[in-house]
């Protein structure tokens, strides 16, 4: 199913819609209880919301495939992840809330470790702390480049990120990362001939930046990868006729919920703050995307407990959320973090949808087993939007 | 979802990986006892193992389609049936462990039987003894063609295969076979301008064989069809990064497991020798595909007690497949075979998958019925191979 149907379906109403989305929501049983994370939180208002709920299981890209935090937002946000792909540079960019124009290249770095051959020793740079990143940044923003503006700006440890902007670039450029180590960065190279300027420039900046680093070791050397454009994707507000804002704490996902076109609200950094800047802007907008990161980082740090607390720490926000009363609530995560496998996973995701014409099913309890059994089935995640357009009556009959 | 996809996510890993494809597995009630042929056999083994597996049922092509044994493997080993096609004349071939090189014709013959009109009158010579076949295979061998190698090979009773060989053939080329009685065979027809040498060369080859085969009635005459080359699949080495082996005592399985880049490796005639021949590999590979035939000649053969005492005499060789202890076991089928149908069917298959990070659900037989309620649900076929993957931790992230 093709966003352009939905396009041309999509009708007007006064109709309100909550996208919640915590982060890595799905878990997995613990080896000594036999019940995952959802099995073991206690969460009265996602379980009575399941009850009143057609519930089910999302599958973000394919059986198997383990979601990104990108793609499994873009799937949320009514997008096929494999049709509309963001490259790592530009999420990277977002993560820092970076504002990527149209035309933009953007890049991930890594401070990485070489010997004094120039063979890379460890592609990390053995994860130096951040601040060191912020001094190490500071040197690489004394380069420049003939006609092209440069920003380096840190991110974590040894991450930072580049952006080209300038005219005639293009994203069509190999990584200078070997993969390995024991062999010195390679060039970069176009993959296609508006990309060759390009790749030049970025040799340019490697080369320059060689001497800047060298007694920075262990940084005294740079990997760029994934480098990228801004895609143009199509926006929210044409394709669902929606006036959508985001109220996510985390940059990342401000910045996927701006390259689909909507809004971004100021809010604070914790999710009760996001409630309240919910209430606040209720009446400005039809579609709200809040974002709860706790549950994926406790996931990805494989802190069982934390997440556990996490999800009930969730769940004493929603009656905050209910009052709003929204015509159509979805409340569901963009990939599964079991705890026991310390990182995102290929689990489909739990995902209940509460409005009038959503009947409720048999399910009693907001977990991934019960979701299994509910009447939404396991249905991949960007088939979502279009059920949430239908419940808020905002989708016409297809054909007569 | 794209081989392509799954070959830019594959890492590697030490874990071993078992796919056993019982043939035909799948059955029907039996109007007596309303009991399947899995319902009706004792499998403790294969109950057990879907207790602590997540079960399912596989579609290998679609709703209501019939596979064949060709379509239905491909479906299991990851390839979508409907886009990778293996033409009737190679999966014959493959069938009698010819080794087809590439660019080689294969066409399907039936001997056949036509009055003294030439019209057809028996398109299957009333199924005349293999042994007669290789006797009349032998007389077609004496036809000489210029500019091409022939082999002709005895198949089972009426049917045989003609391999055309040589510089610049196409298997685009119409059957000889008008699939009706009381009308001549018709004239091979080229479908595209590179086919028309072959088409020449396949219409010479039958008037030759016409006088060969004048007084040999039944079988005084034959059809050609299935006009194909070898196809260029992907490889699972490649695509999946595995050390692939198949183990099959029947020449077809292990043909096409050749096709898609499997090492194929000599075994004996009995499960019990396929499993031993699965022991003493087990070092050398990451992927094994074993093959049980009994329960598809049962099912085909309409015997309903057969194919229950196959599925019984398969389930007791289970335990020596699970001491190998793979990381991920795979049990289904590659159709279904219902006795009472005496062919294969288009119901969906049972498959089961135990693995660590597979959470069992609440089926506690290998059934049709109880696993109609798996946490697979019912799945394509070749989806089952990405799912594999992530459970052997074989696969990366998708997007960051």
């Amino acid at each position: 199913m093709d966003l352009e149907l939905i396009r041309g379906l999509a009708v007007p109403a006064t109709t309100k819609i909550v996208l919640l989305s915590a982060d890595g929501l799905g878990g997995f049983p613990h080896p000594e209880t036999g019940r995952s994370e959802l099995e073991t939180a206690r969460i009265p208002h996602l379980d009575a919301l399941a009850r009143r709920a057609a519930c089910g299981l999302l599958r973000h890209v394919g059986p198997g495939i383990t979601p990104g935090s990108g793609p499994g937002h873009l799937g949320l946000f009514g997008y096929d992840p494999l049709r509309y792909q963001v490259g790592r540079g530009v999420l990277e960019a977002l993560g820092i809330d970076f504002e990527l124009r149209p035309g933009d290249i953007a890049a991930r770095g890594n401070f990485c470790t070489v010997d004094a051959e120039g063979r890379i020793t460890d592609r990390r740079a053995g994860r130096i702390p951040t601040s060191r990143c912020v001094e190490l940044v500071d040197r690489l923003r004394k380069i420049r480049l003939p006609d092209v503006e440069l920003h380096v700006e840190p991110v974590k440890e040894h991450r930072f990120v580049l952006v080209l902007r300038g005219q005639g670039l293009a994203g069509r450029v190999t990584e200078t990362d070997p993969q390995a180590t024991g062999t010195p960065p390679v060039p970069a190279r176009a993959l296609a001939p508006e990309a060759e300027r390009t790749a030049t420039l970025v040799n340019r900046f490697v080369e320059e930046a060689r001497p800047l680093l060298a007694d920075a070791t262990p940084a005294n050397m740079l990997l760029l990868r994934g480098f990228d454009q801004r895609p143009a994707l199509p926006r929210v507000p044409e394709v669902f006729g929606l006036r959508a804002a985001a109220i996510a704490a985390y940059p990342m996902y401000r910045g996927l919920a701006r390259l689909v076109g909507m809004d971004v609200l100021k809010t604070g950094a914790t999710f009760a703050e996001e409630v309240q800047t919910l209430a606040a802007h209720w009446d400005a907008y039809d579609f709200f995307f809040l974002h709860y990161k706790d549950t994926d980082q406790a996931g990805e740090d494989g802190d069982f407990p934390g997440k556990v607390a996490a999800l009930e720490r969730l769940d004493v926000e929603l009656p905050g959320i209910e009052a709003r009363r929204p015509d159509v609530l979805v409340v569901t995560g963009d990939h599964a973090s079991p705890a026991i496998l310390k990182g995102h996973s290929w689990h489909p995701v739990p995902v209940l949808l509460v409005a009038p014409y959503a009947a409720p099913d048999s399910v009693e309890r907001f977990t991934e087993r019960a979701c299994g059994v509910g009447s939404l089935g396991t249905l991949p995640a960007h088939h979502l939007m279009p059920l949430v357009m239908a419940n808020a009556g905002r989708l016409t009959k297809f054909g007569a």
